[in-house]
């Protein structure tokens, strides 16, 4: 069972992934948590250079080859070895992540960085995506109150940029209906991991 | 003018394009040589990771999706400019390549890797590509009678895998009969020049 979260940045799947992690644990189910590149070396040294400050003359066509090329390094050295013991793998960003930021908000378009995807994970698609629902100002507005979280590139984009990446969500959830569930992010967490609890519960 | 120079090892292709870029270049053309990564820094970054010994681990996938992305960046950084500038660009092995190589010879699918570097070229395929044809057994003679020549992985490879290689371009000669052109390379350099020269200028 290959459980994606996805979501904009704020929605708590980060979170959330880590509490029905322990929970599943704890109810006997053998579990692997994972995110890109996730310590695999080839998909970290991919990821070095996708991160080079150096690298300012980057295209966006070659970071999206390279981000589906440590997606694919991840998937094989990682996630399928998981998966082959039996293992409920819950992953951090997967897929959707590129089509909403590099598909829609870059916009290289949904459908080609789908394409060159498909590729990558071959017909490994998630079983389920749990899509974290929140309205891009809400879930900005949460992480600028987070002492604690260090930000990132991506929290550090426009406003404009992050609707762009929440309608790209919305796009996939009618594109992918059986595949991703929706959650409702924009209540506390304990609301929150429920709703994602049940949705895991209803296909293991 | 965007030229791409194809074939498989021994065919004497790299020996031409240098002839031909001075023989161009003498009439007073504008001619820039070039081959991936081509000095790139962002490609010369990739190309590393491709070709690390301890990197034993790495999918064939992951392999083709690097190649892509290192092509997009030296398309971009040094194959776009200059072409902007009016200059005839000569460029030792491109596309086809990978459809050969990793497509056929390796087993990806030509079809399948062609829509990951349709993705990494967008639509700046080569204007004319010369495929210089000669069979595999007379290529890999030619290689081992030359004692300058470092023999490289490829060269390396059985020779069922060339011959899968040599079939691969028969297919793309039939797939792309406008844009590539056969070299009959089983001739000594005079005469094989004489014929690139031709279909070059032919289109000049």
């Amino acid at each position: 069972m290959f459980i994606t979260f996805e979501g904009g940045e704020g929605a708590g799947k980060t979170t959330v992934l880590n509490r029905l992690a322990q929970r599943l644990t704890e109810e006997g189910y053998q579990v692997m948590t994972t995110r890109e590149p996730g310590g695999i070396p080839i998909a970290e040294s991919i990821r070095a250079i996708i991160l080079d400050n150096n690298n300012t003359m980057m295209d966006a066509r070659t970071e999206a080859l390279l981000y589906a090329a440590a997606r694919r390094q991840h998937l094989v050295e990682k996630v399928q070895p998981a998966l082959a013991e039996g293992r409920i793998v819950l992953c951090d960003r997967f897929v959707d992540s590129s089509l909403a930021y590099q598909g829609a908000a870059r916009g290289l378009g949904i459908e080609e960085v789908y394409q060159i995807n498909q590729f990558a994970i071959a017909d490994q698609m998630p079983d389920l995506t749990l899509f974290f629902d929140i309205q891009p100002e809400e879930g900005l507005a949460r992480i600028q109150q987070n002492q604690e979280r260090e930000q990132n590139r991506l929290d550090l984009e426009s406003l404009s940029f992050h609707q762009q990446v929440y309608q790209a969500y919305q796009q996939l959830l009618s594109k992918f209906p059986k595949r991703i569930e929706r959650i409702q992010a924009n209540f506390g967490i304990i609301e929150v991991e429920a709703q994602a609890y049940k949705k895991i519960k209803a296909r293991l």
